[in-house]
């Protein structure tokens, strides 16, 4: 089997890391492991396979012989060094913001439209966290009663923004248990019992741009005649994206035919059983692959709609998971 | 000016104290308050007005006297109690389920339908929590467009499960903090670093008791021609519900016309220039009186929608506040 040279740019970040777990956990043909970072991070050293690497700067000659490159080191890097990457001949899977929207770049879920990732020009885009598990939900709905309309609200985790969240949030709910105040530093305000309605910046239109991420990428990587309106809010969980989604379909679809077909939809574990306690948790989706899919009701307010409960593990299949299943896609379709 | 005997039920708990804060900080007539609670609180002090006072137990014979009774201590208690209040010639305000939607008894919001409260028999039901906030926002927007459908998430602060809940809250906190494993017990899984989509009791239909409150309550308070669907999640604050609220009106309204109702409309603060990081907190929300609004912005998905983010302290305006309004409505009207 043929083995690559990978280069995870962003290795030391809450998302990076992942991706160096996954590549080992799912047999991931390495041949070479080139971990990239800051130059801040440049000299620290990692593990994968057992071996003991040293990260390097993240410069253009890095990419020099890799073959493929995961990026997750912000909209800004990505933006710098990934054309800078594919130009030395790596393919990129870029998990930024960066290139989402470039109609040369193909916006890819691999349970949704793998076939887009055969139209790269060297660069692929990997979905907004929040955008990820909503879809891979969708597409099997939308194949069978069409989606119209979604109406979304989000409950998303700190490890969203990296791993200098997740301690704010411990150290300010640590600092409020013992009756001291905070200091916000990562967000604008107290995130520790406190939810946020604000993730990413505002537009004049009032919407954050991570609000219309949601609404722009389902257009690209399912469908462009789905509309969606979202409100994304922060809260104060560690790891795991809960949604709370409304859908309106054109064919009418009972919860019982959403369950069926959910249940046989790769990439979801259905956990409906409300009565029994059983509905989809951030806890136990955390360090998991699965997209979790409960509190399934029919919508009556609507001729044909439906309400969802929806969470993943954002760090997981929300970009890193999602960015290697790409890469296998990739090999399997000969388009690395 | 008359003054009135005015007894508290539940006066130890979370909703209680607060209506004791509430009649004390708003002068209400009290010539005599009586505090009344379980034979477990019995014998405790209380203070009133600088004056000490002993808790007795709820007993019928103890609204012999009481001209306004004030319910907070679940549904079990107003059910048995509230009867027996009434017959002593008490009127009754109750801020459980037990009557809300019994067809003799009025379910009042003052600033939604105040005249409501004129066909009272005694007894008055305070709506839901999380009701009581979506109805203060919805009723003057109702009134210029005629509000058709709402799709509404919540972010329910656990303050309306009661002190112990709070408790549970912070302590499930310390110990993942300190490394150590919780036991839920006042919710079914931890509620700290966590959400659960989970507030009452789920039916054969899927829903909770508390999303069909949301739906029910608001046809009886403000119109039984809208509709409504709710999602309505626990997460880890300890005061103030936030939402997450969609609506769709018959007449179109501009986000600057919207705020331009809500900031003329009674007991409604507009926070909304995000740009600016202004938008309604549950943090800030504590404490006080008014329904924060903010986040007020057009839905693209629909010709004639908009999305608001509401948040109010939920013990206060949610429960205790609103109750007291109530109140003070009867002694205006001659009710009381």
């Amino acid at each position: 089997m043929k083995k690559y040279t990978v280069a995870v740019v962003g290795a030391t970040g809450a998302v990076g890391q992942t991706m160096l777990r996954l590549l080992e956990e799912r047999n991931f043909p390495v041949r070479t492991l080139v971990p990239l970072a800051s130059s801040r991070s440049a000299g620290k050293k990692i593990t994968f396979k057992n071996q003991t690497l040293t990260i390097k700067e993240t410069l253009p000659e890095a990419f020099d012989g890799v073959d493929l490159a995961l990026f997750s080191a912000g909209t800004d890097v990505s933006r710098h060094l990934a054309p800078e990457a594919t130009k030395l001949g790596a393919v990129v899977v870029d998990n930024s913001n960066a290139f989402r929207m470039d109609p040369n770049v193909p916006l890819v879920v691999p349970e949704v439209n793998p076939q887009a990732a055969g139209n790269h020009r060297g660069l692929i885009a990997n979905p907004n966290c929040s955008t990820i598990q909503l879809l891979v939900v969708l597409k099997p709905l939308h194949d069978r009663a069409k989606v119209k309309r979604v109406v979304v609200s989000t409950y998303q985790a700190v490890s969203g923004t990296g791993l200098e969240a997740i301690e704010e949030l411990y150290r300010q709910s640590q600092e409020l248990l013992s009756g001291k105040g905070v200091q916000p530093s990562v967000y604008p305000y107290q995130i520790a019992f406190n939810v946020l309605p604000h993730i990413d910046v505002f537009d004049h239109t009032g919407y954050s741009l991570e609000e219309w991420k949601m609404v722009r990428e389902t257009k690209k990587v399912l469908d462009p005649e789905i509309e969606v309106t979202a409100t994304t809010v922060r809260v104060p969980v560690a790891y795991g994206h809960s949604e709370s989604v409304n859908i309106e379909t054109v064919q009418k679809l009972s919860p019982e035919e959403v369950r069926e077909i959910l249940t046989l939809a790769p990439g979801i574990s259905v956990v409906d059983e409300p009565a029994r306690l059983q509905y989809p948790l951030p806890i136990f989706a955390a360090g998991r692959d699965e997209v979790f899919v409960g509190r399934i009701r029919e919508d009556f307010s609507l001729p044909h709609g439906i309400n969802l409960w929806i969470v993943a593990d954002n760090v997981r299949k929300g970009a890193a998971l999602n960015a290697v299943q790409i890469a296998e896609l990739l090999i399997r379709d000969g388009l690395l």
